[in-house]
């Protein structure tokens, strides 16, 4: 069966890519997919196969695969919501929704996942399990959209899930995997300084909350460099300090907005720790009020070694000319929400290479020049096909 | 000819008040000043003297009152112009022009100083020199409108000047004076920090502008605590720090707006020295760009103390029942451009005493509820009359 | 009387050098003025006079001069202790007991006031009153001498109290005075911050009380630059960081100790209050324990300014060769344990010039090369003798 | 010729704790190893083998037994040397140098070496190539014995070079091994920060090195926490602040010193690059003089990947019943001058456990109490010996 699905990607390539552009000059922003979930919803119809829409009360849909023989049941899962960028691009399918655009290959994702699925319910009198093929809306923006899919309750019987990123870190071809905690967790915080406002010749009748707020900054560095095992990944980032105000006016509150990273929940447990207790500090010594909310949303996105080791070696055994180069890859700094997923199930999500050809800087996701070369939609569709059969040891 | 100009203004109180409802009823902001200009032009009209307008290309008058004899020139300056607050109270003759108040008392300066200057132009010929009135617009908003009036030369015959302000530091008839340096100069600083913008998540990648403007906030602190003599006084306020921004973006540029206040030339020009020291030393501890001006505006303003005790002696010797106290006042915190004047000429400004009857806590100058007893104008202008009389040694 | 009492010291100015220099050649430490509290009784046997030694459990006397009327009491006061300092002048009578020297001119104080006190004596039918010569121990160290003559209680019908220094400001001849606090008061603290030790290439299992105590000194500063009245004077100087360790350790404990200066006890409190919540806001920012010893010692010194414009009065009009100017001096910034007499009786603290002649630059109190022009002594007697009979009204 | 190896060295097992006892009972601090360079000499002397001693003019010993056959050449090390501990255990074999213990397992290091090579000489006419036995002094103290073992070119012709260190992380039994950098690099920093004395009521008069210098370990934190890719490893220990002083003396100078970890040399540049930058930003900012010396000196341990995998392949193929467990093992925090050697040749370093039998929290390497497993130095014995045997293709 492997050879024949192989053979049925290749011939449907050309599909992939069509999806694909459609999705991308199509976009919608995440929580608000509502007509490429319907797009996707309409490409399933008549297939032999069973459809949940609305899964998690949002516009997700999971496509049960019920394979010919009983056995383990996994998921498939791609993500199709769209980013708040102008597009820059000069590409004829771009986006008609001028500030929204599919700049982090979702598109993509969705097209060879909607392919690969459809083979593989043609193939399905062969499968020896069940396989789950997740649709999910909303990666982009907290909670995101996993959750939703999770509660749903329809995934409790998954034994395993994998996924895939579409990253121009080589040319087509090339595919990546790391093992254990590969994308950090990520929180976020918001700190109000509420000090007491006055005349800027006068300090002692107020009480300078940009003083304060600015012992809180240069405080805070030391959870990094002090807190932290050095040999753990952890970030605390202020993007925002709004504290604009008249130049000769003392400064009355500030509020601070800040993003925290870390490659392991115990990591981003300790910095939620030592944030609170630095803005309790900070209280006491400036006499200010300290309010401050800290939502962790994105967990560490861990692939299991096994999972992952059996993933890698089926890929290196693939002999598949489309799949040039299998290898190891660093750990990455972005979030993911797949990490929910992974957090419930032993799980792999791994990469796909994308750097369009001829180009020797890409532009990375989320940039409004972001493109891909979409052959690597095909190798996506083959490595991930690999996996479903080695998993199920179809030959 | 004293006892003359005392009962000639005694007579003119309710005008006095007059003229200070209507200037309060229809306030202009500094530097707009074009009717109480006129105004002011009107009421000269026709009298026996020299008058000069659009001052220093502005909105200023200079009206030189010259004696029957020959002998030294003084000035005597009220300032006229408005500030951008929104009146609270309740008083008939309410602003109308909403958003704009005399709310620090110039409406009184310059009702006082008028009818003062008619009654010494009827007496003039008694006088053994010149009086140069000075009606100065913009004093609230730096540059200020002293400069203009100096520069204009017509005051460069000056050998002392005097001026007066209302504040409600006691009632009606107290009148206070203080040597040396009594108001503070005032800077204004602009740092622009500009670091390098990037994802939240690699702060390697980038240079955050908080991070150094924060070490900017409290490293300044350093200037007052440890390089200013502790008998003297100076102040740095950073008012502004604007730096907002989206959590999880590094900031790549941070602008932080700066107030200043010294009691000495020295001490501002100290401040200043250490200020931009620091910013160079941010400059290449963080590797930012940091963009300062410094602009210092009013001087410290500087009582000459012998003409300030020569005034303090008119006004404790004035033998008047309408002066009920002549005393020490301490330094005050805020600026005032009539040290322009007090820089270049022997000066003494000092301090007319306004709480309204029956008030225990008064709104200060620059309050929307702020309010005069308009006794004070009459003791104003005794009291400057006294110090006339006194000067041109007139019984 | 006052004639002859100026004559009397006049004839006696070569006794007081004698006894400066006899003094000057035997210096003794703070609380270990054993010798020179004999040589003083020595001084006082014999004549006609009620001598208390011992007073306060310490080595201090008071020579209590009981007039031949009734009348107000007064106190006269001079110390008598030696600093911990290796004498470098070249004087003939240079220091016996290296290490320990006359570098305050308590030798001076102590020379003049027997001298002056002997002549009272003398002429003490004339006196319509008690006057209390108070010869005091300990004035340099902490909580310092004044105290154990205070509670002693032997002081406690003084109606008003007076006091000199010698300083280098000016030539003999030269007397200065100033009203209101003229010294400032001051504590000592110490911090001991307590944190963790551990290897320095593992921060995490550690906490570094070098960063903590760092932080300490930084927020410090805020106190002086945004917590006092700009017009207030205040100073915090953390003079020690014991911090040694070694360089690849994290150090555990570090031990701070800091002098503070304030011109008023409500900016004295004022600034305990603040370090006391620093240090609080430290311990729970960095997870350390603080332990924060404070101790006022010397308060302020207050000038009763009644009592300071009598003595300037008696002063100026004193007419005599000897005292050849007398005026207003700065605010002065070391402290001074007369502060304790002056927080308990009205009393004026006054200045004599001793600078050397042909001296420019000279060098001031506790230099090890600091010297006197010994005419000084003269004045100081006369000047005490001149406010001594101007109290009393005798011509 | 393995199995003949592997039986030889069981049987001198008794010998290999004989050596380590005496090593233990004999320690020798680094670079004055004198007797224990004799002991190595002695035990070679009369043994068919060459032997240079004094190599690199200090206590280093290289031993060259050349095989029977040409080919490779490797190097086996180990290093001799003991700290400056005082032997807390109860060992019958303690220390006998009080203050001096071999506490970091050198001892045993050395013993295993000993008895290895002497059996490679008996065997060494099956060897096709050349193995060099470096027994090497000073590890403990940079500069480190390393470099001089280099300098002196006779190691110059290795192909690769293999060591090992015993660490309390498993039972005896235990391989460890990991690829990559696996131990950090390392720098001494010294910090002279020089301002200006002066009295602590006077800071304008002065210049407070304390305050300069907590500047600088606020601002150095953000080194780590925001100028590292937060995927490195990094640290800056500041362990020594030595600013003790009088509490009321503005102090002159300060002395720093630190120490720098990181994985990669690339990091240890940016972190040097780093600190001088903030040195500098100091001087300006505070302006204080700031005297840098900086002194990488172990770089980070790099194992070849290629030949860590070939080691590992060789040891879990081992077969051998007193290697029980072979695992990849996380990075370690100490630093280890192996590095040097490692910097030059393809190289391994991996780890022996030899935690005491029956002991769940063994004290670590440098502790006072350190103590290991006897049966660890077979283990040791057999493990290079494999990878001897893997490395010729001897069977």
């Amino acid at each position: 069966m492997k050879d024949k699905l192989m053979k049925m990607l290749e011939d449907r390539k050309k599909e992939m890519i069509e999806i694909r552009r459609y999705l991308h000059e199509n976009p919608e922003l995440s929580f608000e997919e509502e007509n490429t979930s319907k797009y996707i919803e309409e490409f399933y119809k008549g297939k032999d196969v069973e459809v949940q829409t609305n899964v998690g009360g949002g516009h997700g849909l999971i496509v049960t695969i019920t394979g010919g023989k009983p056995g383990k049941t996994i998921g498939l899962r791609a993500d199709f919501d769209a980013l708040p960028i102008f597009e820059e691009t000069d590409v004829p399918f771009k986006s008609n929704k001028p500030g929204v655009m599919h700049a982090c290959a979702h598109d993509g994702h969705t097209a060879y996942l909607m392919i690969l699925a459809d083979c593989l319910i043609q193939l399905k009198d062969e499968i020896p399990g069940k396989i789950k093929i997740i649709h999910q809306p909303a990666e982009e923006v907290p909670p995101g959209g996993a959750i939703g899919m999770i509660k749903s309750g329809l995934l409790d019987d998954l034994d395993h899930i994998f996924g895939i990123h579409l990253l121009p870190l080589g040319p087509a071809g090339v595919v990546g995997y790391n093992s254990g905690y590969v994308f950090p967790g990520r929180a976020y915080f918001k700190l109000k300084v509420q000090g007491t406002g006055g005349h800027g010749s006068s300090p002692h009748l107020a009480n300078d909350a940009i003083v304060a707020a600015s012992h809180f900054v240069t405080a805070i560095q030391t959870v990094v460099s002090r807190r932290l095992n050095p040999f753990d990944m952890g970030v605390i980032t202020i993007g925002s300090f709004d504290g604009k105000g008249t130049f000769n006016v003392i400064k009355d509150s500030v509020v601070l907005e800040g993003d925290v990273r870390a490659m392991t929940d115990e990591t981003r447990e300790l910095i939620e720790q030592e944030i609170r207790r630095i803005a309790k500090g900070i209280e006491q010594e400036f006499d200010v009020t300290c309010e401050l909310t800290y939502t962790p949303d994105y967990p560490p996105l861990y692939n299991d070694p096994e999972v992952t080791e059996m993933v890698a070696g089926f890929l290196k055994n693939a002999n598949d000319k489309e799949i040039t180069e299998v290898r190891e890859f660093p750990k990455m700094s972005p979030s993911e929400d797949f990490a929910h997923y992974a957090k419930k199930f032993p799980a792999c999500f791994f990469y796909i290479c994308c750097t369009p050809k001829g180009v020797e800087k890409p532009y990375f996701n989320h940039h409004p020049k972001f493109d891909i070369d979409e052959d690597a939609l095909l190798v996506a569709a083959k490595a991930v096909g690999q996996v479903v059969c080695g998993y199920y040891k179809i030959d």
